[in-house]
């Protein structure tokens, strides 16, 4: 028989989590238990400061700041702080743009680099805007190539020698499902494709190993785990064996061999760099920066750990305190299959959602009814976890969801 | 006989100057003579608390500020102040991306927009971004289209009934060349082909009169005239009459009806919000929207007025003060022809350039040897163009550029 958790458990956990002390690294308003570090991250504490300064010296120095501080190399120098964190090497990651045209130029070069085949398989409910870029790029293209898209566990069998590119995301976005990464990745070497894999949901939140798992390609966006900011610019991987192949679809004068030259005709970079369109956002660089030099000092082993941790005590004092309103698990049964998130799927999803954020529970919702609970391990404490389930079981109990106002629709959930 | 230019002169000219008041806006170095603002625009005071103030938003109101402050309705509402300037009506210009992605979205919707015909024509030494643009989306066409280049003179000539789309920079980034928009737009719309212009070195520095002119399509950067921080978010204008016909060929999850109710299959928005591909970048349109905010109180026909007479005023000083060295005017001999920049050539122009820095007075330089000196109306002073020259001629007199040191390229120039 399990033994009963009370918010004692919760405290002596917060007290021996290494983890515990990362939370000063980040501005959290007071009383406010935050579960949407996977939409978007909290605030650190450094971020203020570091956008003061290159404000300033955006002022001070004017069109010199390009080369006094290096501006034109932070899309790589950057992208070097996040290739130690998803097992790259440097120069095998450059920031740029968003995820949605990151997935558009890694797709046009993986049907380039692939000739022969015309299929980009992916899971049928991935990401949106993954699946509506591959959607573009067919009609683009006059319907020269197709998407297909099967249910995850179809994904294996899919693979037939049309596929030029298997498009995944590696922690699905609604129930926190891990795709494991390795073994399709092999499978689609295997059947001759390349592997494309969108980090969004996991880069930050457990250690990635690109190159191990022989991955080709890779996207994925700065402002959840990896506290960028709302709409931080996005990165991209191209294994090192790939890079002086790719031909540029979104050929810009950045990924140009020598873009201060003026040639007109476009001749792509030699390294990583070629996958830059435009001038990188000064501002917005500095912000992600200041995020991500947070990473340096942390083992993400133990961040998965506390993940996983979070996770479980949060299915356990749901089984112990909500039982009986309806609840339904949406995310896998093992947390270690699931990502920094736990899901639930309930009919009044939505309400119960608004609910809770109006008693300062912050998670979020996804259609068509699932409610999301993440933990960033950086900042979310096992008390917070805790208190949150307390705040569901009265919401449930109360039928504090069932007024209208919390059935009303905002325009982002 | 003209009169000898005196600095008494350039005095009197900014004591009469309707918009000297504007510099008081702008964090601007001491002792530095700043003529490259047509490169990256000057510092507003305003925007280093409209950036902390954004920052503080994200940090208290963490998920919440998409719908608190609007964030999700920002690139439309920043585009509208855009549109003021450019002559355009409210939702028809948009904040997205950068310029060259930009160029990408209309060049792929224009082909479409017009079919049977596949020919982009554009002038041979355009900024080179549109054109790599441009062969970067032949290629991915598989030379499906094409793009033709011809010398601006010829381009009336081009406009064949293979043109689908003209594709032209306003103002020339080396010789401040300014084309006829009314004239070039109604010519292609004659030949049956639709016109797309790049405003990046015209919005912010004169009025400008798309829906007037009947332009079709138009993209342009906000880092230059434009005041939004150094890689600050562009902007895409699409007129009223063919938003609608848009198919966007970068579909991704912000353009679509219904982003939040995260359908996997692409339906694209019914406004201007369909060319929107990832998530707004935040905390660089807070920046640019204090950069534009400036703009509200201004006149762009005094602005245009100075610009002229700052261009005027250079160019008069210089061939009293700067004869025998060799300069060479590179820009349009009539100032009405010519936007806000004034360039010379000279075979050591890159060297000159980098003398001038020492002296502070920021010019640049663009290959092969071209110098251009720049004037942000709003901040650049008649003085300081006087002073500029007798700088100019100091390094040309003294020969203070012949050192090594000012021949080493600098990665941005």
């Amino acid at each position: 028989m399990t033994e009963t958790i009370t918010r004692a458990v919760a405290e002596a956990m917060d007290a021996g989590d290494a983890l515990g002390g990362c939370r000063e690294w980040f501005t959290l308003p007071p009383g406010v238990i935050y579960l949407d570090g996977n939409s978007l991250g909290a605030l650190p504490r450094t971020t203020s400061d570091r956008l003061a300064r290159v404000v300033e010296d955006w002022g001070r120095d004017l069109i010199a700041g390009w080369n006094r501080h290096d501006w034109i190399g932070w899309p790589r120098r950057v992208g070097d702080r996040i290739a130690r964190l998803i097992g790259a090497e440097p120069g095998e990651v450059i920031v740029a743009d968003s995820t949605s045209i990151n997935v558009f130029k890694l797709l046009a070069a993986a049907l380039e680099l692939n000739p022969g085949r015309r299929v980009i398989l992916s899971e049928a409910d991935n990401f949106p805007t993954d699946l509506h870029i591959a959607q573009g790029l067919r009609r683009l293209l006059d319907d020269a190539i197709d998407l297909r898209t099967v249910d995850a566990r179809a994904l294996p069998d899919a693979l037939d020698k049309d596929v030029a590119v298997l498009m995944l995301t590696h922690v699905h976005y609604r129930t926190g499902a891990i795709h494991d990464m390795a073994a399709l990745t092999a499978a689609a070497r295997r059947a001759g494709a390349l592997a494309l894999w969108d980090l969004s949901h996991s880069a930050g939140a457990m250690p990635l190993a690109l190159n191990r798992a022989g991955v080709d390609l890779a996207v994925g966006g700065s402002y959840k785990y990896l506290n960028g900011g709302p709409g931080a610019p996005a990165y991209l991987f191209v294994a090192e064996r790939w890079i002086d192949r790719i031909q540029p679809a979104l050929a810009g004068w950045m990924g140009h061999a020598q873009p201060f030259d003026f040639d007109t005709t476009y001749e792509p970079a030699p390294g990583i760099e070629r996958l830059l369109v435009g001038t990188p956002p000064v501002l917005s660089l500095a912000a992600l920066d200041a995020g991500l030099e947070l990473f340096e000092a942390v083992d993400l082993r133990q961040v998965r750990s506390k993940c996983i941790a979070l996770g479980e005590l949060f299915r356990r004092v749901v089984t112990q305190e909500c039982g009986g309103h309806g609840l339904r698990l949406a995310s896998p049964a093992d947390p270690e299959h699931c990502g920094s998130q736990v899901s639930y799927a309930h009919p009044d999803g939505y309400a119960i959602v608004q609910a809770l954020i109006e008693r300062r529970v912050i998670g979020d919702f996804r259609a068509p009814d699932v409610m999301r609970f993440g933990f960033a391990p950086l900042y979310v404490r096992y008390v917070d976890v805790f208190d949150a389930v307390l705040a569901l079981r009265d919401v449930l109990q109360t039928r504090a969801w069932d007024q209208p106002r919390f059935r009303l629709r905002a325009l982002v959930t």
